[in-house]
């Protein structure tokens, strides 16, 4: 077991554990907070181009970060329709809405150990 | 309780919950993974330039991690010595050896987390 760093730490600031997580394939990030907020602008707006300039990301970038989410799934996330302009309007499945929930309760879960440790900093 | 994500993942591939930690102080990072490295560095070596130059960073970058964690810190980390080619050498305080201590018991947790999480992938 570790020594409490309460008395390494400068006094009267306040100190935080915090990080971020991902889920990889094979060593590639294909999933994460990005990834997820597309989504989330993606049936927001029902475009792709609509949630990529929220998101002051470019077409292709996103259209990039969907093929990945697309290629990493057992079935599409985000299903192109064709047609109009830049290839029509994007039709989210009901898995990307899993892959959404899914994310919700891991962030939370993440929540409590960064708190818990944040907590741990003061003992 | 959100659905496992297993049938959304697709087959025969492996997946894996990854993710980074640190420490921050009124929101900015001054302890992770680097700066406990260029301490294990310095220890072993017994001067920042050294350590440096083992982690292609240049001398002018690790003085300010030192500096920032010595900012940070109730009692110095490092102490520079004076004289000498760069400064002479440094002084490890028993506070860094604590907050190395430290590091190693927070990842231990971590990855513990994260080998929960990459298993609940499966379920």
């Amino acid at each position: 077991m570790a020594k409490p760093i309460k008395h390494i730490l400068r006094k009267k600031a306040i100190f935080k554990v915090n990080g971020s997580l991902w889920i990889e394939c094979e060593g590639n990030r294909f999933f994460g907070p990005g990834p997820v907020e597309l989504l989330e602008r993606i049936i927001d707006t029902g475009s792709i181009n609509q949630a990529a300039k929220q998101m002051k990301m470019s077409y292709k970038k996103a259209w990039e970060i969907i093929h990945v989410l697309n290629e990493h799934s057992a079935h599409p996330v985000v299903i192109m329709q064709s047609g109009g302009q830049r290839g029509g309007g994007s039709l989210i499945t009901k898995e990307a809405i899993q892959l959404i929930n899914y994310h919700r309760s891991l962030r939370k879960r993440f929540k409590k150990f960064l708190e818990n440790e944040t907590e741990k900093l003061s003992f």
